[in-house]
């Protein structure tokens, strides 16, 4: 073989491939660093679904006590099994059969590191069926996306209708399917649309997925955060008519994504999923994974007790008074409309209309000036595959979001064409 | 398309497909249920390399309370950049720097769930070159094989060689590499072997490792547990001769593989690496992978500076008596030989000569039937790349360990061929 030159050695690695697909993340950070270096002000951020830092979205002490008790019995030290722990498995079954009409079993659930490792947990497992593709709501959330091309998962997109609330497009869906659909996902409550999906609308997704062959992952990262007309129905209940992934975590509803903590749950009471090897399949990618920390393992059992405390109910009260001030301020914006309220998770989708601005030709250079001139941050729609609309957090403490909503409005004031 | 009969549908996903390779944990699942059910022994496990849960390895009171004390700030719920958290990173680079002729930024490294994430992060950036191979030790860490065929990445084995203290085959390395070769991982102190290697061997693995233009994937998982002649050399040291990733964790030196924190450093003083946007790609892969839990990274300052305490004399202390008993015990066993004594990590690998056995054909089939027969787990060579081969772990609980050592002991004499 060839050797190189001893005091100027050629290293063979060069770049060649980029990940092509922006996660929230990246395209947040782009924003984040759009301004001036000389800027110091402190963003607002409209931009992503993390309150946990703000004073009224603390979790509850008791959340941390359970943490701190695991972590001073010194039992959680060691290693987990891949699929977690056999107590926590036990409570999160426990915790979903709650709003279920069977129960589900500890053999039922894979504990993972947050919502986000469920997603690559599954996706992964479908990869490795070599035709698979499967179909995800436009607009959605973006990691499907960049988890799917990283593990070489086709996908296609249905539509979610802004004028039936975030329905899906059952019409879409089916005329997307073809006989190498697996899967197809839906978000609920919404992200990032704010959408809760009704028991009949649920039903309607789950006959139409059982007449296509197909089965539902339910991504309920945002379970049990509903403040509308609608209860909260987990998909899990349409169980015995399609098999269903559900996909939860501890980040949203009791706000600690940074404890990292999810589950993959499988609502199969028919036993079809079973039949077809394809949980087998998810245990086989789960050694590759991480495990999430052993001690918050440790300390799920207590936790999920907890959801029933009062923190949850001032919780809920709070997320529906801050989706209320979001709408009532968006509503005094001119080129802002807001076709549907939102009902549930921490997000509402908002059209913009650029036709009424002066200097700003899109979604992408509206969040980029905003980002710049107020030191706002909203989630420009291209980024969620919805161009020409703005995803808005209104879980931020609510002084913050009355001030980064003010500033929206001012901006756009500012920019609006003089008639 | 055609639809399926709605009231039998045809789930259209059917598995094709498994993952090959075996990773350690499948066969410790493996030998644990080749017993009878009815048969209730504890296991006394050889098998792995997680003493935390022993009374006498337990961490330190005061890493467990840096957690306590993070959690209870409420200040680290969020979360965390994909980097990490600035101050671990810091942190991170102090520590390492402290035993380096340069001094390592934050800059320099990436936070991970642990030495497997690390492992994970590093090949999958990696496998984003097309054609490139990577070089594996053997025997070796088999998650390294399990990783790179997870995401397509080519690897060849070199030799590493028993009767020189488990040193690298230099010669083998040589004539293995070609131009598409762009790295080589070394394990030091050795998994599955006990060694430690010497300042000029890891001088000469970075002098061929120019001369070949490769880099080196340098594992210290379990680094600074050396308790033989030869201190802990990290590979960083010769970071100006060869760029290096180092991969490392708090999971084996604090004895808590479940709190899931590691790092990759990156060595590269002269900035070949940075040229070859490989680092770039690490960064981009990390988007795809878990962070690890926010408050574990808070802790780290702490944590880290722990190491200098009294704890980590004590628990190497303890390791190296460990070491001589199993040596001295297995030195009784007839059939078992140890070429080399270990002088780090917690593994010691044993010659297996099953000629002199009567009815046991290799090392698998000697783990198995001791397994079943003395409920005592030890790792065949054959899952590390080496037949005939055992990996014994010393590990673990010193009464247990002899117990154990003295039910292999009757376990080989029970097989041993009447003469």
């Amino acid at each position: 073989m060839e050797i190189n030159d001893q005091d100027n050695p050629k290293w063979r690695l060069r770049a060649t491939q980029q990940t092509p697909t922006k996660s929230i993340r990246e395209v947040l950070t782009l924003l984040v660093n759009s301004r001036d270096a000389a800027d110091q002000r402190p963003f607002i951020q409209l931009g992503h679904g993390d309150p946990s830092a703000f004073p009224s979205f603390r979790t509850a002490r008791i959340n941390e006590d359970a943490i701190v008790d695991a972590v001073k019995s010194g039992s959680f030290n060691s290693y987990a099994p891949a699929l977690g722990l056999l107590p926590t498995r036990r409570a999160i079954a426990e915790y979903l059969s709650a709003d279920l009409p069977y129960r589900l079993s500890s053999d039922d659930i894979l504990v993972t590191t947050g919502g986000r490792q469920a997603i690559r947990v599954v996706l992964s497992a479908l990869a490795g069926f070599s035709t698979a593709n499967v179909l995800f709501p436009k607009p959605g959330y973006p990691f499907y996306e960049v988890t799917a091309k990283y593990v070489n998962l086709e996908f296609r997109h249905f539509n979610l209708l802004p004028e039936r609330g975030w329905e899906v497009d059952i019409d879409s869906l089916e005329s997307l399917a073809d006989e190498n659909t697996v899967a197809m996902v839906i978000i609920n409550p919404g992200n990032p649309c704010g959408n809760v999906y009704s028991y009949q609308h649920l039903n309607q997704i789950a006959e139409t997925a059982k007449k296509l062959g197909i089965f539902v992952i339910s991504d309920e990262a945002y379970g049990h955060l509903a403040f509308g007309s609608k209860p909260f129905v987990p998909m899990g209940v349409f169980g015995a008519i399609v098999p269903v992934f559900t996909l939860g975590t501890l980040s949203k509803r009791w706000t600690v994504p940074g404890w990292r903590l999810g589950w993959v749950a499988t609502s199969d009471p028919s036993g079809a999923l079973k039949e077809t090897k394809v949980v087998d399949c998810l245990i086989d990618r789960l050694d590759f994974f991480s495990n999430p920390t052993t001690f918050v393992q440790g300390a799920v059992p207590k936790i999920l007790e907890n959801a029933k405390g009062e923190f949850f109910n001032n919780y809920v009260n709070l997320l529906s008074q801050c989706a209320d001030t979001c709408c009532n301020k968006v509503q005094e914006i001119e080129c802002i409309n807001c076709p549907s309220k939102p009902e549930g998770s921490m997000f509402v989708m908002v059209k913009l209309d650029v036709w009424d601005l002066d200097d700003i030709r899109d979604d992408m250079e509206f969040c980029m000036k905003l980002a710049k001139e107020e030191a706002v941050i909203v989630l420009p729609g291209t980024a969620l595959g919805l161009k020409g609309w703005l995803r808005i957090t209104f879980a931020i403490e609510p002084s913050l979001l009355e001030e980064g909503l003010a500033k929206l409005k001012a901006f756009c004031k500012r920019h609006t064409k003089q008639k």
